[in-house]
Order: C-alpha cells, then sequence, then structure tokens
C-alpha cells in the first residue's frame, strides 16, 4: 500500500452564487487546484456531490465535469454519502493511489444549492434522511437536530448559552476568511437572541445550505516530494456508517460512526487526540460539534459544550476547530464540504492560513459527517 | 497492488417489484451474496444506485442498506455514473480490496424504477443527460439513441434489420433465465412490427427500466482461494469517460470511453479480444450493441451490427454476448445493471450458468456504460 499525499488545493467563494451553474462552480475550484499542484491534468476524477441530482437535475457529473474542466476521457465518477460526499470522494480517491492502480487523482466536492429553493430545497434534502421512517413523517435534518439538542440538554442539565462558545468561534475564525459566507462576528449576548428555526436549534446554531466547490490532488507521496515544496500526508483515512434513522440508534447522544472512524484513524495514523494541532469537525449544528467532540476522545461523554464554554477551541487554544469558521460560517455546500475541510487543513499544515493560522500545526483531523452521524468519514492529515 | 477475486453473488429477479421497497430488493441480494461466501458480514459496502434520490427519494443508501441488512457500522457509500454506477462501484471496491486497506467489500447494485411511474420517470432518468445542453431543450436517452441509431442506419446504408439479431439473442438467452424479466423468445418476423418508441428506435430495440438488485463479495485473491472452491479473479479493471452530451463528440459512432477502458483491461489481463470467450455488454439499445463491439475490438467499424446478422453472438458461438438476456431481456434496473453483469458473468466463469452455459468459459470482459457511452468501466473476469 503506498503512501497517498496532497499535492494540489482549489477552492472558490462559498455563497450563493446566482450567475454560475454546477457545472462552472466545479471548473473554477478544479482549475485552482491544478494551477496549485503544477500540473494541466489527472488521470481520475471523484467527485463528491450530493444534491446534483435534485437541487440541479444533473447527475452523472464525473462525465460531465471531466470534460467541462478539460480533462476528457479520464475516469472519473460521483461518490455519495449525503453531507459527507465529499470526504467519500476522498476516501476513494486515497484507495485509488494508495493502490497503485492510479496516479493521480483529483477529489472535487461540488454543491449547487440556490438551484432549489424553499420547500423544494427541503424536499430533496430530506433524501438524506430515513425516506420512509423519517422524511415521509414529516421529519427534516434540522427537526432530527432539535431533537438531539434537547435531549443533550435535558440529560446534562445545561441550557442554550453552553452552545454558543461554538458559533462565536465559527464567525470569528469565518470572518477573516475570504472564502466564507458569513464574515460577521456574532456579539456577546446576540447568541441568546437568534430567531429559532426548530426550538431549540435557532439560526446560530446551524450552519447554511450553500453553493461552493472545492478540489485537491492526490498522488503517491513518493512522487508528490518531488512534485512540490510541501505535500500534505494523508496519515489515515477511515469510514463507518451508524444506523440511518435517529429511532434506532441504541444511544442518541453517542456518534457511534464518528467514534469508530476516528479511532480507526487514530490508530493508522499512530496518534493520539492530544496530538492534535487543528481540528475541521462537522459543525452543522452546534449540537454536533458537542458531541462530535465526545466521540472523538477530546471531552467525555457530556462535556463537549465545555471545550467552547471554557474557550480551549480558538486558533491559539487547546484544541482549534472550524479554524476558517467550519460549516457554521464558510458555509454548508454538502458535497462539498469535506473537501473545504481538506483544503483549509492543507492551508494550515502549509503555514499559508494567514490570520487564520494555527501555530505550528503539524497534524490536522478532518471528519465529515452525513446526516446526523449516519456517515463519518475520517482523515488525518500531516506534514513532517 | 493485491490480487482480488469474487467469492460471492446474489441476485433477485429483474422485474416489477410492486410490493417491495428499494431496502427490501437490496437486503434479499445481499443476503443472497453473503450466503454464497459463506460470511456473516463484509468491512465495506459500496453501493451503486444511480435514481435512488429521485426514483425513490432515497439517498444515502450506504448507511441505511448497511444498517438494512445487518452490517451496522461499516464503511459504506453510494457510487453514481448513471447506468454504469454499478461497474462504478464494483471499481471502487476492486480498488479498495487492492489497496490492501480493505479486506472484504460488497458491492451492490440495486435501484427501484416503478417508485416513480411516467413523465416522473423519464424526468428523473433526464438527469443522467447534460441537463441545459440535452435535456432542458426535450431530450431524452432514447431520443438521443435513436440520433446514434439512425446516423448509423445512413452512414453504412442499412435498414432496421441489422439490428434485429441482437434482441433474438437477447430474448432467447433471457427466455431461460430465471431472474429475467422478459422469457419471451421473438419469433422470426416480429422485430419489424415492434412498435416504435422514437424511431428508429423500437419496443425490441431498447431494455426495459426494471427493478433490480444485485451483490457481489470481494477480497483478496490469496484470501479467497481458502474461502470458496471457485474464487473468479479479476483480471482486469478500468474506466472512462466521454463527452456527456452527444453533440460534443467528434465522432458520433466512435464510443471513446468505451474504447479505452477496454484497451486499458485489456493490457491489464494481458490478452488480446480473441480470448474473451464472452462479453457482458450493455444493450440498453440495439445501436449500443453494434457500436460497443466495434468500440471494443470485435468488429471492424460499421461491421458490429454483422456479428449478430451472422449468428455469431450466441451462447455456442465465435462471441457470446448478453447470456442471461443481457439489458434487454433480462432489465435495465440502472444502478443494478453492472452488477448483474458480474453476477452472470461469475455463474458462466464458475460452470453454473446451466443451460445458458457457454462452453468452456474461462475469461469473460463486461462492461457497464453511463448514458450512451459517457461513461465506460470495463473488467475482466477469470478462472484459470
Amino acid at each position: 500500500m503506498r503512501d497517498v499525499a496532497i499535492i494540489g488545493i482549489g477552492q472558490i467563494p462559498v455563497g450563493e452564487h446566482w450567475e454560475s451553474s454546477l457545472r462552472m462552480l466545479a471548473a473554477d475550484a478544479a482549475t485552482a487546484a491544478l494551477k496549485d499542484a503544477g500540473v494541466k491534468s489527472v488521470d481520475a476524477l471523484y467527485v463528491g456531490n450530493a444534491y446534483g441530482g435534485t437541487f440541479s437535475s444533473q447527475m452523472h457529473l464525473g462525465a460531465l465535469l471531466a470534460d467541462y474542466v478539460g480533462m476528457n476521457n479520464i475516469e472519473a465518477y460521483t461518490l455519495e454519502a449525503a453531507d459527507a460526499s465529499g470526504a467519500a470522494a476522498l476516501r476513494a480517491g486515497y484507495l485509488a493511489v494508495a493502490s497503485g492502480a492510479v496516479e493521480r487523482v483529483m477529489v472535487l466536492g461540488v454543491e449547487k444549492a440556490t438551484d432549489r429553493l424553499g420547500p423544494a430545497r427541503v424536499e430533496a434534502r430530506n433524501a438524506s434522511l430515513d425516506a420512509d421512517y423519517e422524511a415521509a413523517h414529516g421529519a427534516t435534518i434540522t427537526a432530527l437536530a432539535a431533537l438531539l439538542m434537547r435531549r443533550y440538554m435535558h440529560e446534562y442539565g445545561l441550557d442554550l448559552s453552553a452552545f454558543e462558545g461554538f458559533s462565536i468561534n465559527a464567525h470569528a475564525n469565518g470572518a477573516k476568511n475570504e472564502y466564507a459566507m458569513f464574515r460577521n462576528l456574532i456579539k456577546p449576548g446576540r447568541f441568546a437572541q437568534a430567531p429559532m428555526i426548530a426550538d431549540p436549534v435557532s439560526l446560530f446554531d446551524s450552519a447554511p445550505d450553500a453553493d461552493g466547490a472545492a478540489a485537491i490532488i492526490l498522488t503517491s507521496a513518493d512522487r508528490a516530494a518531488d512534485m512540490v515544496p510541501q505535500p500534505v500526508q494523508i496519515a489515515a483515512s477511515a469510514a463507518a456508517t451508524d444506523t440511518l434513522a435517529l429511532q434506532d440508534r441504541e444511544d442518541l447522544l453517542y456518534l457511534k460512526a464518528a467514534h469508530l472512524s476516528t479511532d480507526k484513524a487514530y490508530a493508522q495514523a499512530g496518534i493520539r487526540p492530544q496530538d492534535v494541532n487543528l481540528f475541521e469537525l462537522h459543525d452543522a449544528y452546534t449540537i454536533l460539534s458537542a458531541l462530535t467532540l465526545e466521540a472523538t476522545s477530546f471531552a467525555e461523554r457530556g462535556q463537549g459544550w465545555q471545550l467552547a464554554k471554557d474557550n480551549q477551541i480558538g486558533l491559539t487554544n487547546k484544541l482549534p476547530i472550524s479554524t476558517f469558521g467550519g460549516l457554521k460560517a464558510r458555509g454548508n455546500p454538502a458535497g462539498a464540504s469535506g473537501i473545504y475541510q481538506a483544503v483549509e487543513a492543507c492551508l494550515q499544515l502549509r503555514g499559508m492560513a494567514g490570520v487564520n493560522q494555527v501555530p505550528n500545526a503539524r497534524i490536522a483531523l478532518i471528519q465529515n459527517l452525513g446526516g446526523l452521524g449516519s456517515t463519518a468519514i475520517t482523515h488525518v492529515l500531516r506534514v513532517n
């Protein structure tokens, strides 16, 4: 099995791109990644996309985008695991290069959410829930996140303020990221006044749907060393699943897939949680941030929120998270979010994160979730 | 890179399963494959599915199906490349095992077409075309296949009868396959009387949408030898793409992706076309069969139809194709078709094809197309 490294990264600003189509967004990110890697083409393109078929009536993105970005005829197809589609594509790319069968892979995450608005978008997104046992009964992912959050508050005797640190941190970092959708700060006291979306999930607890595209280019670590000055090693890649329907979980407040995939990743990379310099986690909801920190061994059960409360998650603190704003402030272009995480982690590890730089970043953990932890795909990125 | 082998196969009858949901179809095929391999679980599940999000409002099938078939928590996600989704999943499974990162993979193709009827299904299927330059203008895949067929007839001075041999062969083989959707023979003279769907594509030129599920289990060739009496080697795996929109092709009548992926597969397996004992090709339309035989070096340009006309494609002839009925008679459950091809090829190579047996079958070529050759994924299966 060959070691794999990232030799190029590219991203476009996350937001509402009313004047661009899905393929245009994808091409801009792909072009940026090719330029960054100093190459003109790749041998395979793995697309991370969740909702192209429903948001944009456009599937079969492998063939479409390979051609549109000027790499007609290469191997190409799409990976889908709801909002973890980006990381699924990254894992497929990692395995392809690791196997030795493919030399150079582009992993391209893209989503065009603004092709559908209002109820049509909610309905499309609901296909990532259990269609028969959740969506059919009127549940949405935000409503289900609200059940999780309410249960967490009940079990541990918390009020809404337990979660505000996550959003304040995300917006503080997003405000300095030119690719972020939301660049405003959340002022002290404003979190409590945010309008409710699905009680207790407020506007400030949840990440926005968005348009976006991000790309990375992988090759074997041996070749990478000769190609670019700062290749980033993929030290671990692991995936796990949990039940799709929340009601089927033995323990609602335990993200088992996140735990399993992280444990595998720690073992593969040969690291412990305390070795991690920064963590790009899947903060689609503040409750997911709290539960994720517990599932990944950074906090005891019921204590994940405390890391935010104690101000341990900022860029210069014990465990920097969402260092470019996370899904919350950078925005959540579903199938692209996992690749944005990888791009951001690479910027940190290369020391190119500018005012968002985490000092001495050498090891980054990135984790992309599908649904409320039904899929969890975890990677460890590292520089020497 | 490890050699990879198939240790288990499972399929359900293709057809209209009005009383079963997508997950039920998938579970039946998965259970059959586990039983055939003599194992209780696998380490990863790669789902081949194209239209779950639109036909059944159900995506995120990795997590859903892993749990539903009793393998909760394993790695799982979906591969999509339109009707080549099944082969994309097979290739992902092959690469995962070849890399050494995953020991045992289930590749599960599933489609539930009857959850959408009439125009809704056509609209859903159109997402596999170019949404902006084909579907938006009223094209459907059958209408585009008709353009190809008309052009072929014009270029080579042929009439409709040039294509009938493909359908007669498919139905002759499908009639003896208990898993086939259509088990009727096409009588001499009836092909010419078939109702037109999109002139010149008639009912007998095109494969039916269908419900279906098929599964195979992969592991390393070393382990396979100890697990089952008749492991089937994956001697080659290759993928290529062509433009999504037909109008963008330099040469309408040349399936470039099929050609490229087949050439790679021949080279990887170290075989020549004449070494192939049977070919499960993507006969969604008779014109695709003709063009595929040309792209894969079994016929000269403009001569693909001649193989059918000369009766060289039957079970005991020079190049048996569609040995269990192909997409035409077995039916085309889009994302599952590529896995049905693999299952059928395994039955042939194991000598378990019963009355459909190709004598002395040792090397099988299988090729799954997305759209009209926009994606082509080719595998060579072999027994010693």
